[in-house]
């Protein structure tokens, strides 16, 4: 029940299964936008008028059946402590996505009791699309950013504002007479002053007058400056986001490798500041068999090679290698190349002994930790090592 | 009367109060916005003539009674220097934001004694927008910004008159002849050029020559460098622009702490130097209980919990924590956690000692502020000292 | 005369006439450009053609004037060498502004000789714009911008033409029998490309089947890439720039303090390296009266004020203080303070003289220029000292 | 052999050759996309039909022999392992580029044993446009970039997606009963929609409701967001991707050196860490003769002048200069100048002893260039030295 829970949020040991399923279930949501789009053509919806009913029916089971699973399954949450069976479960039907997963699928099973428009009903179904926003990597750094940013860019949806309203009501004084239709009273204005200022220029209503084509031509020049605005700002704000995010994969790099994993934050925080970052070139050997080790690695992004015995073992994002040659050997056991343009953070001999000698638990926990290593004849470690 | 001032400028103790009047004055201003829009609509305007008319009484009252409590209860200013009665309040009369407050009520007084198409004083009120300034807090980033690149936003725009001018002048020889009514003078070409170039492209004149299309083409592609390069200027300058406001936070924290306030700026710009930029991940134990205190932290973004005995303490932006311990118990005497990724500035024993030793004044300062704390048990931070 | 040149160029001693100068001729071109512009509106152009074409005579006139007195005055040339006199004329006429001014009065001179359509030669005057070029100051950065990123910004422009033809020809299929007026070959289909992907859209031509339709969207949503790509672009070009600007900032603040002014490149270089930048908040004391003197200050941006005896002294970019406190008395003599937020270079006292150890002629020659301040009783930087 | 498919390939000894062939070939493929486009023109098809199909015939037979040559001439591939003269050729024939160069001309050579449609045939001919892409250097980079964030770019994407999706039904309730034929259902309504969202704004289908007006002002505005979003984006990657390229430039820079070019990846990765970057303005000197030797220098951009005897030498980016006065004469020999903006990295001499000290193999490799530039009596480094 448990390993079904994290299966299907995708995360745990259940990931394989779970990206399968939600693959499925996102491809479900796509299917229904289509079939809501399509089915307002009364040419198609007519002919097939069953198949799209059936089609609905099918999905509306698929997602209550989704729901009904990811309720009952959840005995763990927040950070896998245990929690009440009843509670726990509350809980999580409270969070956000799980009550969008509810109210998405609750307007079906009330139309059984009250009367509602089908041909309304079937077209909500589009708001299965918020169910995406599960399967959006991307979506929390975009809310991230604009939150940070909402005060510079609010400000500049004030002044576009304030332009649009501005404008409108001199277009109003210039064109009223000559296009009592298009521009007979301020709101009506507005539909040019917002087309025009977005660069839209839907060209259904222009101006005439040659005052009022004036003022379109200073409108349209402040258009480039309400797109150029909010792109400057979110591009500093992206540009510090990617900063935090850098900080965040180094951090995690650490907290990795196993002998760290047990540190504190400040700690790990101290050993990610002793850190160098290094960056090697495609095809560029990084360590050599017999050097003397002098440093450990751990990998931020490309991919490595080791040349063990066996065969050549790949190292990627987030592995790490040399930690055994300067805990044991004093002399490196295999030539580690780079494949790829490689960015990896170095942690110096000095720096690693000065780490040990401060912190006794540290010390034991990492003999310990490599005799392990060293016993199991891990080929990779002992070969990077 | 100076708490009213300070009410009404959202500042000093009176933040709360003044939040909620300005909310309503900004408010009241957009429902005039809205007023004065809907008030063209022939029909809407004749059957709420009363009511239009009655909210533009109330609300001219309001804004002016804004304006003279505003000047009356100016006693202090800038800076909160005392000021002589009448000069104080005559020299507030004439800042910017006065001024104009004055400038958009004006109108309604004189037009009692001087005859004004009231319709035109009715659109009038659009002006007060212009009061929403005060409400906007990135107003001055973007005019920082904007002013800084003057200099290279001008030569786009020149730039861009240039080729608006000179496609204006091309489209109209090739289709004087074709279209005389559309492209019959350079004027009347220029509302094809610059809606064509701002990628506005209304449609309600367009060339119909070969070479006038391929011109057309031209135009269109150049609109999109019209687009990029502003856009590539002000990101530079607001990335440029977040540094320095990061600087201004972290030199704001400094002087925020008590002990700290007193010092000069260049003992401050000292302190700020020897900071240490500390980041951690949400969940992550900053200081054990217990631990040896080897660093006070200050707060840059971001939420920490301190577990004190009566319950947990929560601490954010600009809060501080760990001064204690430095100065008597050496020990940590809580843990602190984070809450979430939280960026912090760390000032370290030696520093913080050094500072001390030379500067008797300030070690004074801090034993009198840290005895202070310790006697009122003060739980936040003697727990986290 | 060779004042009348640098008054012409507007740089030296004659700096503020010539920007008068200056600004009378840019303010004569533009006049020149709308006289262009309205003249081809027959009603204007039959009424006022006298009036026109003795303001096209007079500014002819006014820009030989002013060809032929550049030329003439052009005595010094390139970094204040003297150049034989006719050689070195020659070549400044050569000189891409000077051929410039000569290009665009020359048809006039010309059309005396050869027979010219009159209308063509007055809107030839149009031209006369890329006068403006001398008065761009940013035209510099954006050529240097848009030179370093041809590469990426010319594949850009190759993508984008790829995809219009691709575009292009595809809609040429869906739409040729449905409407063979607008889409009947593919030169026709494109300037429904063209204006489609640059999101001009005028809408005289729209492809009418759904396969049109649907390529049209898509054409619409690259149209969002072509966009952002060369702004993204740009805007990482202008902030390295920006970086290279400040570079050369510090570089001339460093080779204008004058006992520097002499030294080499490298030499210049090297105490770049020991400048540490400084920034203060307005109204914050920099330096106060009597305190130990610890090191010399370069102004990169802002304004300080000096509270010498007199009266208050104001200093601004490029300005500095604190050297004679470095030299001589040990202690400041006035105090300085911001008056906005100001960037400072911060030159140590131990580099200083780390300096002046390892040079004995730079100390030689700076004893010389405190020696000479002192003398002359510089109050500012005797008092800042 | 090997000598022609360098030149094909356009690099080593045949590079200005190779130049001269792949523009003449970029060009043949400019001048088809023309004729394709042209072609469909009726009026010019019928008139110059033989002419076009002859330039069709040779580009075909230009096409084909260009890809048998890069064929058979492969005899050396990847990284200048020579390779079995069949495997590397069908290695080589199975590389993108190459199955490309042959997907395009297949077609034309099937056409004789299968019956095609000879126009459709023809337009096939704008696929050779693919073939441009080696020519696009900036391709990598674009490439590399839209990869990196292929996840926050998709994520704007699937927004913009559901945005379209929701504006388009509700429009479609606004607007069907008002404009069935342009809003009778949700696909007619995308068309809208699109156009709206991306500012094309063909103004062919407009909503007239009040509603369905004020619902297009709302997607307005979101458009500017949909520009906004992925600029800042790909601006904050562009820059990073710069950081990355100038690593790769210094890192070059160092292995270009030649008696660095043996060494490891880490040790040039260790003296890549040991240059300090130094800048220097146009027209100064760098280095003065007979001054001490304290270090030499790497050309990361711009140029030098070396005031050698015979006359003067420039070097540009990638030379290097300063290193024999390191090793022999202790002074330098000649004075070196900047010709331009230009950026160097220095490596001291400290920092070059410590690291001939530590690596004897270094050292003698180093003594045996010295001697070997020396006796050839290189005028360049020895008077830079």
């Amino acid at each position: 029940m448990e390993n079904l829970h994290s299966i299907l949020e995708g995360n745990g040991r259940g990931r394989r299964t779970g990206e399968v399923i939600n693959s499925f279930l996102a491809i479900l949501i796509l299917l229904n936008v289509v079939a809501v789009v399509i089915g307002t053509l009364n040419t198609f919806s007519s002919q097939h008028a069953e198949l799209l009913h059936g089609f609905q029916v099918f999905s509306l089971a698929v997602f209550s059946l989704e729901y009904v699973l990811r309720v009952v399954t959840c005995i763990r949450h927040r950070a896998g402590r245990y929690t009440h069976p009843v509670t726990g479960r509350l809980r999580y039907m409270l969070s956000p996505l799980a009550l969008l997963d509810l109210i998405v699928i609750l307007p079906f099973y009330l139309s059984i009791f009250v009367g509602v428009d089908l041909r309304f009903l079937r077209v909500f179904r589009l708001l299965w699309m918020l169910k995406l926003m599960r399967y959006l990597p991307a979506m929390g750094t975009l809310g991230i950013v604009v939150r940070r940013e909402r005060g510079t860019l609010g400000t500049i949806l004030v002044l576009l504002l304030v332009m649009c309203f501005t404008a409108s009501t001199l277009v109003y004084f210039f064109e009223r007479d000559v296009q009592p239709e298009s521009f007979g009273s301020i709101p009506h204005a507005m539909w040019w002053g917002i087309a025009t200022l977005t660069t839209v220029g839907y060209g259904d209503v222009v101006p005439h007058s040659p005052l009022g084509k004036m003022l379109g031509g200073l409108i349209m020049l402040s258009g480039i400056a309400m797109f150029a605005m909010p792109a400057g700002i979110l591009a500093a704000a992206f540009a510090e986001e990617a900063k935090r995010k850098n900080f965040i994969v180094t951090w995690n790099l650490v907290a990795q490798v196993p002998f760290f994993s047990h540190l504190s934050a400040r700690e790990i925080a101290r050993i990610a500041d002793l850190l160098h970052p290094r960056t090697f070139m495609p095809n560029e050997v990084i360590l050599h068999r017999d050097e003397d080790a002098g440093s450990m690695y751990f990998i931020v992004s490309g991919k490595v090679e080791v040349e063990t015995d066996p065969g050549p073992v790949m190292l990627g994002k987030g592995d790490f290698f040399g930690e055994v040659g300067l805990l044991y050997t004093g002399k490196r056991t295999a030539t580690v190349m780079s494949l790829s343009y490689v960015e990896l953070l170095e942690l110096d001999l000095g720096d690693f002994r000065r780490l040990l000698g401060a912190n006794p638990i540290l010390k034991e926990r990492i003999t310990q930790e490599a005799d392990r290593r060293l016993s199991r004849s891990d080929s990779v470690y002992q070969a990077a090592g």
